[in-house]
C-alpha cells in the first residue's frame, strides 16, 4: 500500500475535490480537515469521505463554489451561513473569528447552518483551545436514533466535541458521538457475516437486533440508555433547532449524492479560560494529572496526538483502491 | 403518613434551617428547591436532604448567614461567589441576571464557586427557559468516579441539564447525572442484602464488584463507559477548574457535617433563544412533536410535570420519621 506524506495527501485530496467543482479555499480547508482526521486515526472522517465528497459536489448536493457569509446578531453571537458547500470552511471561519470576541465578551457562541459533515469534531475545539479558549462543539447529523421508547429515528448520533487549554502541552480534547457505537462497526459486522451484540441497534419496529441487515435498516441505540437520547435531543436543539438547521429527520445523508443538501448545524461555545479565575489553565493541570498519575487512566485525546505525531514522522498509508478513487475523482 | 401542602412543607423546612442558623432568605431560597424537587419525585433531592443541610449549618460546613456576591468580569459574564452559604441563593442570583445579560449579549455564562448541592440541577434551567433561554447547567460533586482504567476517585457524578422553551406549554427538560445510576441505588441494594449489578460500581482497587459494601468503599461506574467519564471530565473542568471552584477531589461530602464547606462549583451557560434563527422556539416545537407523535416515547421532563401537578393538588407525602426530624433540628 502507497504511503504518502501529509503534504502529498494534502495536495492529492486538494485537487481532487477542485476538479470536481469545488472552490479551491474550500478544497484546502476540506484536505486539512480530512488529512488531519486521517493523521489523527479517525479514519471514518478521513480520506475514506473524499470519493463520497466528490460526488456530492458534482451533482451539487454540496455547492463546490459555496461562499461562507458571517453576521453578529449580538455582541455575544456569530451567525455563520455554510451556504450548503462543506462544513470546513464555515469551521476555519468560526475558529478565526470567535477567539477575539470570547476574549472581549467573556463567552461567544457560533451557530453554523446550511452546513454539512463536521468531520472529528474534536478538530475545531482543539484549534480554540490552542489559543487559551475552552470551547464546545454540538453537531447534528441525519437522522439516526429513536426517541427512547420510539421506532423512527428522529435524532443524529450528534456528536459533542469539548477542548480546554493545557500550560505547555497540548490541549485536553474529548470528541464522541452520542450512538454507542459507529455505524461502521455495524457495516463491518455485516461485511464479515457476524451477529452484533444486542444493545447496539433496533430493527425498524423499535426492538433489539443481533442482525446487521435488520440494524441498519432500523436505529442505533445511544450510550446510556435513556440518558444518551436526552443528551442527543440537547445537542439536536443546540445545533440544529437553535442556530436555523435542518434537523436530523430532515437531513439527507452525508455518504451518498442522493437528494437536497443536508443543511446540518453546528454550535461552536468557547469561553476565555481565565476570565473568571486568573489560574484556571494551571488548575486544568492539576486536574490532568490525578488523572494521569492513576496506572492505566490516560487524558482523552491522548492516543490521538501520539498517532498525529507517528503521521507526521511517517506519512499516511492509504489503500491502492482508496488511492485509485481518490485520483479519478 | 403526614400529607402536607407545599406551603406547610416550605414554611417547615425554612423554620427549620433558620433555627440552625441559616439566614431567612436563604432559608426561603433553600426550602422552595427541596419542596419543588420533593414535589417533582426527586426524592434524592428532597425533603430527606433537611436533617443533613440543618446539620452542615450547625458546624459552620454551611455558612448560614453566607451572602451572595457578584461581579461582571466581562460583559457576558456574572462570577457568582456562593461565600459558602446553601448553592441555592446563589442559583436563584444567577437564574435572576443571566436573561437580560443573555438577551443583551446573545449568550451569558454565570460561574458559581464556594458552592454547595446544586439540588435538582433541572430547576434553574427551567427557570431560565420559561424566561424565553435556552440553558444548560453543568455542576461538579464530590469525587464519585474514577478515570476510565483507574481506581481513585477524581471526577464527580457531574449533572448536566438542560432546557429550551416551547410555545404555549412548558419547557423541555433534561436532567441527568453522568453515573450509570445514583449512589442511592446501592445504599438500597445494602440495607435488602441484594446484590448489584456489576456494571454499577467497581471496589477500591478499581475491580468489577456485585456487593453493594464494597462498591461503596470504590467508585461509581458512568454511563456510557469511556465517554461517560470524558464527559464528566468536560463538567469538571466547565463547573470546578474554569469557574474557581474546588475539584470533586478537593471537595468533602454534601451528605454529613464533617470536613470543609465542599467549595464546589457550577456552571449555567444562557442563550437568547431566537437570536440566531427568529423561528427557533416554534422549530423546538416541531421537534418535540416528532417525538411525542411516537408510541411509547415521551420528552425529557414530561413525567416531572405530571408528579409536580398532582403535588400541587394532593400535597406531599412524608414519613413520620423525616417529619420528626425535621421539627426536630
Amino acid at each position: 500500500m502507497p504511503t504518502l506524506t501529509l503534504e502529498q495527501a494534502h495536495d492529492l485530496v486538494a485537487a481532487a475535490l477542485v476538479r470536481c467543482g469545488t472552490a479551491p479555499v474550500a478544497a484546502d480547508s476540506t484536505a486539512r480537515a480530512l488529512v488531519g482526521a486521517e493523521a489523527d486515526g479517525l479514519k471514518g472522517h478521513g480520506l475514506s469521505r473524499v470519493p463520497a465528497y466528490a460526488a456530492q459536489v458534482r451533482t451539487g448536493k454540496v455547492v463546490g463554489e459555496a461562499l461562507v457569509a458571517m453576521t453578529r446578531p449580538r455582541p455575544g453571537l456569530l451567525a455563520v451561513d455554510a451556504a450548503h458547500g462543506f462544513a470546513y470552511p464555515a469551521l476555519d471561519a468560526a475558529v478565526a473569528h470567535l477567539p477575539g470576541i470570547a476574549r472581549a465578551q467573556g463567552i461567544a457562541a457560533a451557530g453554523i447552518r446550511r452546513s454539512h459533515h463536521c468531520g472529528g469534531a474534536g478538530r475545531p475545539v482543539e484549534a480554540l483551545a490552542e489559543q487559551g479558549l475552552v470551547a464546545i462543539l454540538f453537531a447534528n447529523t441525519p437522522a439516526a436514533m429513536a426517541p427512547w421508547g420510539g421506532a423512527r429515528a428522529v435524532l443524529g448520533t450528534n456528536p459533542i466535541a469539548f477542548a480546554a487549554p493545557l500550560a505547555g502541552r497540548p490541549p485536553i480534547v474529548v470528541d464522541l458521538s452520542l450512538s454507542k457505537v459507529a455505524r461502521g462497526a455495524i457495516v463491518g459486522a455485516r461485511q464479515r457475516g457476524e451477529a452484533i451484540p444486542e444493545d447496539w441497534a433496533l430493527d425498524a419496529e423499535g426492538r433489539p437486533t443481533t442482525d446487521p441487515d435488520r440494524a441498519l435498516a432500523g436505529t442505533m441505540l445511544p450510550l446510556g440508555d435513556a440518558k444518551g437520547i436526552a443528551l442527543a435531543l440537547m445537542v439536536e436543539i443546540l445545533a440544529a433547532g437553535l442556530v436555523g438547521a435542518h434537523f436530523a429527520g430532515e437531513a439527507a445523508s452525508f455518504l451518498d449524492a442522493a437528494g437536497d443538501p443536508p443543511g446540518t448545524g453546528q454550535l461552536i461555545l468557547a469561553l476565555d479560560a481565565n476570565a473568571f479565575a486568573g489560574d484556571a489553565v494551571e488548575r486544568f493541570g492539576v486536574l490532568a494529572g490525578s488523572i494521569e498519575e492513576q496506572e492505566g487512566a490516560r487524558l482523552p485525546g491522548s492516543r490521538r496526538l501520539a498517532l498525529r505525531a507517528r503521521a507526521r514522522m511517517e506519512g499516511l498509508t492509504i489503500s491502492d483502491a482508496l488511492l485509485a478513487e481518490i485520483a479519478a475523482a
